[in-house]
Order: structure tokens, then sequence, then C-alpha cells
């Protein structure tokens, strides 16, 4: 009974994950589903990621967040259209909220949509929001073992980003055996190191992200 | 439809985790569900609980992750009687799963069962799994930005451990503010400081540990 209930939910969110990928590629927006722990730093790289790309591309963020609207405040700051999505206390986004509120977004204006999920490792990975890729931000202060704990959300991810290693030396976290991990798990997978303190591998990242993008409008 | 089988889900839930608390509680023995973040250190602070509290109390530890045995592995090192719950990618443990392995252990020979919960904010703390007590465990490298965005599990714990405070000087983190969020949250909670390097805050956990253990036994 359970499992036939969790089955109906993930189908009903795949048939809406289908229709959001569909309206993304109408409108030629590249669409990209960031996630993470809490405390990864997944906003703080999105700041950088605004300030880097401001003027480059035309981008937009829909921020998940359980509550508050504490993640969305910074962004909007950059001057960049931001949406908040409150869960209510629900674990990840889904496909059927996103709808709902890229529905009231000028798709066709942009170039760039970054979604940031809710601060979880773990549910956000199952649920497929219509986006292009998906990526995850893990913070080198959660520890090197973290990959391999959390095996989904690598696999499903086209991009790990390894963030915070302005304080690597503070932390027990071994860079090579969690590349390896992570190779293993993802093989080809594309993993960046970043530090939002000392701006280390953010224009990287940002390369990254203008590649996606193009290959998404040329396609 | 969904509301209705979650209220299922929960009212089975509870009905299990009842049964776990009578039996707990047949047997003296004062059980923590210790929750947090994948890498806040939640297995780090309990073996620096095992290693302070070996020899004075009668201990065992149920751990819960998605795949690995590797918490559980750590455990076993300091001699303590471990059982590993596999939630094959559940994000959260519930009062049945507990269940099954607490039927196995000789409650009777513990004063204190401490169960570690799948690294996560936000699901762990809607389930009961028939504990005593829920403690959050928050690394301060996550940000003191966490409490009044994820409010459900401070105001479920009886206790809030902000560890890793030997890096504090490297991270945006002001534990004043962090301190006054917890307490509006939940007035009255306990909030402990602790790092698992320098041993600071240890032993003031290791002590509200042995009183809780003590009022269950004088009940």
């Amino acid at each position: 009974m359970e499992i036939q209930v969790r089955k109906n939910i993930l189908g009903e969110n795949d048939r809406m994950a289908a229709e959001n990928r569909a309206m993304f590629a109408d409108n030629g927006v590249y669409v990209i589903n960031l996630m993470g722990s809490p405390g990864s730093g997944k906003t703080s790289v999105l700041e950088k990621t605004m300030e880097k790309l401001k003027g480059e591309l035309r981008m937009a963020v829909i921020e998940g967040d359980l509550f508050t609207s504490k993640d969305a405040d910074r962004i909007a700051k950059h001057d960049v259209p931001v949406i908040q999505i409150n869960t209510s206390g629900g674990c990840h986004l889904d496909a059927a909220m996103v709808q709902k509120v890229a529905r009231k977004m000028d798709l066709a204006a942009l170039d760039l949509l970054i979604v940031e999920n809710v601060g979880n490792l773990v549910c956000p990975a199952e649920f497929d929001v219509g986006e292009d890729d998906k990526g995850v931000v893990l913070s080198v202060t959660e520890g090197d073992d973290k990959p391999l704990k959390y095996p989904l959300i690598f696999k499903e991810s086209a991009v790990a980003i390894l963030n915070k290693v302005d304080i690597l030396p503070y932390c027990n976290f071994d860079m090579e055996s969690a590349r390896e991990d992570i190779s293993a798990l993802h093989p080809g997978m594309t993993i960046l190191e970043t530090s939002c303190t000392t701006g280390q591998g953010i224009e990287p990242w940002c390369e990254w992200l203008r590649q996606r993008v193009e290959e998404k409008q040329n396609r």
C-alpha cells in the first residue's frame, strides 16, 4: 500500500516534470536544480554567481525554503529576479511547486534559471523538477565520507561543488579521497573546488554554467 | 488523499513509538534520538561521549544510515554495542525500524541508548521513535541562520549541541544570535557549545546525559 502510494506520487511528479522540461525548452532557458545540506553554501555560491554573470546572462532564481525568505532576500539584493517557494516544512521541492511559480515568470527573457532546493542531502535528489541538470554543493566541513554515505545525490548530479575550501586546513577532509569516491559513483562528473570567501573556483563554475547555457541554446 | 495517507503513516508510527517507549521504560533505559545535518558531527560527538562515559554508564548505540556502515564502524571501535539500521535511501528513522532492532538488544543491561538518526535537519524531527529526548547537533560551519530556517528540529529537541566551535573564527556564525533564535524557538532549551577536536563542552554534555539517565532511573 505504502509502496503503491509512493509510486503514484513519483509518477505524478515525473509527469509534471516533463511538462516543466518542455516549457523550459520552448523558452530556451537552461535550468539547474542546486541541492546540498543545510549550510553547504548554496546561497553563497549563487550570490557569487550573480555577481560574476550579471550583465552577461539573463538570470532568475527560484528559492526553496521550509518557512523563511532568508535566502530569497539575499539573492534579491543582487537585483536578480527571485521567487520564493515555502514548502511549509516539506523536505524537498517537487515539479508541481516549481511549475506553479515558473508559469508566472517571463521565461523567454531568461538564459539561466537556478532552482535552489531545500537544504537536504537526501530527499531532493529523488524529485525531478524538470531541470536540465542537477548540481550538488558539499561543504568540506561536512567530511569526506559524505559522497559514499549519500550516493544518490552524486549519481543524479552533473556537477559537484566542493565548497569552503578556504577552511580545508581546519577540517578532516581528504580531497583526493572525496574526488575518487565521487568519480566512482558518477564517472566523468565535473568536480569543482570553491570558496566564496576567497573567490577560488567561482570562475570555473561560471564557465561551466556558460557552456551549459550555450549548449542548451544551440540545441 | 495524500494528507490522509500521511496521517495514517504518522498515526501508525506514533502507535509503535508508544510501544517502544513502554519497552524502554520497563527496562529502565534512557533513550536519546540524536539528529542533525550530514557532517554536523553527530558521530564524533558520540565517539567522545563513549570515551568519557565508558565504565560509568552501560551504553549502546543504534546507528541510522542510508546505505553504509561507516558510522557504526566508528562506534564499534569504542567497544560499545552498536546496531546498524540501513534505511536503503530513506531519509529518517521511524519507530518500526527502531523497534525491530531494539527487540534484539539486552535493554535491561543498559543505562543509556543513543539513536543516531540519518543526517538530515528536516525529516527525522517529524518521527517519534519512542525516545525520552530528542537532541540536535548543529555545526557552526552551517551558519547561524539555521535555527530559524529549520525550526521544527529545535522545537522538538531538549538539547542543542553547537559543534565545531574550534573553527568558529573561520565561520560566519554569530553565537549570540544563534542562541537567541534557539531560545526563542524553544524557551529553556539546553544549549551546549562543543568541539570534538579540543574537547570543549564534552564534559557538560556528558553531565547533561548523566542527569537525564539518573532522572529516568529514579522515575
